[in-house]
């Protein structure tokens, strides 16, 4: 018999070689049908293979980041099988799973693929799924392995067996298809409901343009049509969405090739929504007892080393300017500025907790191949704070800290989120993580606390802490469904130590206080991008950078257009009159266009009546309304930051 | 017969040989008593040399910076005079006048200056004031100059003289005393009536660690007691009011060795007034039409060389960051970003004026040994703004900022300003300044009629314009009448070409915009630096970073003392409350040391008549108010941003 431990602690003693299978089966065949593959002491295996000790095990269906992962690899090998069936003689490369689906590297010997092929390698997929086949793990010699690849002549299997040692090597087979494997695989083919190839592009054999050049099928598959008809429309809706055509159409923001890569300009209505962000975390933070500071954008070389993050994180950094024979840098983050300013004046624990908050400018070196929009940049206006704070408050800090990310979620209306909380692994204590541990014990116990009893949904993850403590990743969908991660909260018992920080407790007692690092909305760039497709440029009220659009119907109102502009201003609603003498449809059009939440006709009726015809973007007519009233309904609107 | 021309055009005969001083008096005995110099064809003169041709003159007295450092320049011979009467044999290097005084440096051969030496040479210096003595200018052959040290044995001015050519030579003399000197001097000694020595130190001969150490002795002096009086008392005050002491009291800004030399690190409650200072700037310009936007910290070298601050400024800028190839420069100035975002759309006439905004950080380096406090730093936080506008609209527009500073310092309660207009040089066209000849005419012309139309105090200043068009410099005096540079307001017509920035006139031509540039509040640094003097420490409501302090009189009004701390905080009132167990004499006497405006004592009778007692800082007893009435009172205070 073997010891099976499970997630949540319970233990079950099952027959030696048994499987995760086995044990799903054994619990209901619901789940047995939905595993895809299983943890077993940390390490993903196939499903399928025998468990001969005891073992901790966590079972991986699609839910989890592994089972999809899983899932992508074996599609790969799907795709890979059905190529060999439509170009025989094709040799293979690699074919790894990525973020969204898989991709086959291949050689196909000067032949071209086709829209057409890639439809009949689909169909040959979709046939070969159907039957059903197991994926069987199988353990070779390195001889026989090099036999094999040899028989068959794919040199690129063999260039990789030479980097292999013998007695770690493993055949993946399904159907009619064996390839050098890792694994691990899902159980069978028949898993494989709905598949979609999606791009085929060439890339260079080991990424080395000096090599031959192999031709890249990228694909993603789903274990249901329904949400391969979701991700399609996601992909679709994207496009439309996408933040740098949003973000030029409405002035957000621009590039410029004499400023550099990766370095928005924020244009005027960019710089709106980000005064808005900033007034909201202002005003938040604000009442949850922040202080604000502000702080240089370079230091010297030495507050880094200080740090650690020199040499660490150096390549990450801009490079240093030599100045009067110091070195200083562009900060890449703002916690040593910030521990500066902790320890500029004597702190007693009367003054903890003590919360430093601040819209910090860093600079980060990312390669220009990786610079996408917003999303990868080298500038980054990030809402960042630092809560010094003793062992009791922190669990209360930290659960403020969580607390305030649900109340923003609920203002921009983000309704799927999940908190990644990463752990760290005891055996690499000293090395990988600061060497404290019960303070890990004591803290990731508080910190998962804090989500449970908040019933927040999070997901475990065991050796991805920062080095100077346990921290939570926050990845939320937009309304599409694509996944951003947004931001961090983080506890850090380190730089406490390094910088030197203490204040005195209530014994008199010098004492380092815990720190948490938090970044609720991230940094505008990624945040602004993320809105920019959450919204599809339709921002609500309080942040459209036009709030009101005047559209007098001649040049006869103008008079009263100007007036009702002269009270919405006063109103600090963000207004402009459409004076140009075109007509009212086509103003109408334009202002929908420009995604301005709010439209007002101004004509005879109105002037008469000392009304105002109100329209609201994408939804026409919402009646005839006073100024006053009109007025009243926006300012309700923006004041609580209404989300629509 | 010599033609004279006065500063407003007029041309006058006098005799071939006349004087300045013949001339003023000529005017008036009134006049000839202030003439300390006069400027003769933009030189500088003694008012008593002949003058042999015709020439334009400008009289200058006390008023005028060159009359004031021609004052002092004579004060440090009259200094010398004393000192070589009091020790006879000390040997003299050079005396300079400065901004505040003069000084000289001397070889004492060994001989300490003490207080009482110092004294007995202001008396001295009084007695020899007293005497009238004329400054006599004397032409001498560099063989007579070297025979007449030579023979006194001074060998610091033979070392002068060895630089000097023959033919250029002249001797100053007053009473007994004769000094190697290209002058100008005042008439006489008599009008030397307020002397003091301020400082005595060390200064290496020629600024070399390696030469013989001078002694240096400071002064300072002025035609009548009353200012002299005013000056000392202005130093003491200045030295209560020293806005690093402040600074650091009261927790604004701090320094530290680890960020640099130069780089301020804002506390808390420097944030909070930085935070007012930029809604302050934003409400008005939002309100004047400008567009916000944010720009990096940070641009490629070739922004640089196209907009000319590359080779030029370069010692004024951080040495570049060397990545992928390309060097990156920190910003020193926001005006290349401003005009990368108005050339990132189509601009039509229609457009204009466009008027963009930014809190910029810039850096700029500056020596260590220049840097003094927020005075003199590295990091600059700056109000600028650029206007992008027609010709037609350029009046307008300069008359728009005039007005907008002139707002401003209502609002700070500055009363004393000036403004500098500084002026190009027709004969330096196409070297010192960009070659427009006309454009120079009209925008200064344009500049001038706003100030004078606006009845405006300013003074013109000849050739110091900046290289792309007229400036204006703004010069303003805290309550204790210490002289500060604000901020500056330019015409540009140049940096619009070099960008090719252009807009489609009502011509449907493309035509290259007029741009000013402006700050009127200047860097966050200098502002509040000065503020800092200029309050000293005591801000006004709106400004302060913490508006009303609540001390309960023992803790069974701690309730009471809460419930009063939200509704201030609802009404965005910063508040706080003195829990500590201490006596309500010792809780006053600690607010009004923190400068805290309001206070407000909470005892028996204020809870039993649901009341608060005010105090006001400064003022005590302010009466016992309703809660109701007290925040009502303060957010008028706030709301309109009350000076007191």
């Amino acid at each position: 018999m073997v010891k099976i431990t499970f997630p949540d602690g319970a233990v079950r003693e099952y027959q030696q070689g048994t499987t995760a299978m086995d044990i799903a089966k054994s619990i209901s065949e619901g789940l047995a049908k939905k595993v895809l593959a299983a943890k077993v002491n940390g390490q993903v295996w196939d499903a399928i293979r025998p468990i001969e000790h005891d073992a901790a095990l966590q079972l991986l269906t699609w839910g989890e980041t592994e089972g999809k992962s899983t899932f992508w690899h074996s599609s790969a090998h799907l795709l890979a099988e059905a190529v060999e069936a439509q170009f025989p003689g094709v040799k293979f490369w690699v074919g790894p799973p990525v973020e969204n689906g898989f991709y086959y590297d291949m050689d196909l010997g000067g032949r071209k693929v086709s829209e057409e092929d890639l439809l009949a390698i689909e169909k040959k997929m979709t046939e070969l799924a159907k039957q059903g086949n197991p994926y069987i793990r199988k353990e070779v010699s390195k001889t026989d392995a090099i036999q094999y690849f040899e028989k068959k002549g794919d040199e690129y299997k063999l260039d990789l067996l030479q980097h292999l040692e013998g007695g770690n090597i493993t055949f993946y087979t399904q159907g009619g298809f064996t390839d050098l494997c890792r694994g691990p695989h899902i159980p069978q083919t028949g898993l494989i409901k709905a598949i979609k190839l999606t791009n085929i592009a060439g890339a260079y054999w080991k990424g080395d343009e000096k090599n031959k050049q192999l031709t890249r099928i990228y694909g993603i598959t789903f274990p249901n049509q329904k949400e391969l008809d979701e991700y399609l429309n996601m992909l679709e809706e994207a496009k439309k969405r996408d933040h740098r055509k949003l973000g030029k159409d409405l002035g957000i923001f621009t590039f410029d090739d004499d400023i550099g890569p990766g370095l928005p300009l924020w244009m005027p209505n960019g710089a709106v929504v980000i005064e808005e962000l900033e007034k909201l975390a202002k005003d938040t933070e604000e009442r949850a007892g922040y202080k604000r500071v502000v702080t240089p954008h370079i230091a010297k070389e030495n507050l880094y080393l200080t740090s650690g993050h020199l040499p660490y994180y150096q390549d990450s950094m801009y490079p240093p300017m030599e100045l009067d024979g110091t070195k200083y840098y562009l900060k890449a983050m703002n916690c040593p500025h910030h521990h500066k300013i902790f320890a500029a004046e004597p702190r007693s624990y009367k003054d903890l907790p003590y919360r430093l908050a601040e819209y910090g400018t860093c600079y980060r070196y990312e390669q220009s191949g990786e610079l996408f929009g917003l999303m990868r940049v080298r500038c980054l206006h990030m809402n960042d704070a630092h809560i010094y704070c003793t062992k009791d408050q922190f669990y209360d800090e930290f659960k403020a800290v969580n607390e305030m990310y649900l109340k923003y979620f609920k203002i921009f209306g983000i309704e799927k989120y999940v908190m990644r909380l990463s752990l760290h692994d005891p055996s690499k204590l000293g090395k990988k993580y600061v060497d404290e541990p019960e303070l890990w014990k004591e803290t990731e116990a508080l910190v998962r606390d804090v989500l449970v009893r908040t019933n927040t949904p999070f997901v475990e993850v065991q050796d991805e802490a920062a080095f100077y403590g346990p921290k939570i990743d926050v990845q939320i969908w937009s309304t599409i469904g694509r996944e951003f991660t947004l931001a961090t909260n983080q506890v850090d018992f380190a730089q406490g130590r390094r910088f030197k920080l203490e204040f005195t407790n209530k014994e008199n007692a010098p004492e380092i206080p815990l720190i948490i690092h938090r970044a609720p909305l991230g940094t505008h760039e990624r945040f602004i991008g993320f809105l920019l497709e959450h919204y599809a440029g339709k921002f609500p009220v309080w942040l459209a950078p036009l709030q009101v659009k005047i559209l007098p119907i001649s040049d006869r109102f103008m008079d009263y257009a100007q007036n009702l502009l002269e009270s919405l201003k006063n109103a600090d609603i963000r207004a402009a009159i459409d004076d140009r003498p075109e007509k009212i449809g086509r103003k109408i059009r334009d202002t929908e266009l420009a995604k301005v939440p709010y439209m007002v006709v101004v004509g005879e009726k109105e002037v008469n009546e000392n009304k105002v015809a109100v329209r609201r973007h994408g939804k026409g007519d919402a009646g005839t309304k006073s100024v006053e009233e009109f007025v009243q309904e926006i300012r309700q609107q923006i004041k609580n930051r209404v989300s629509e």
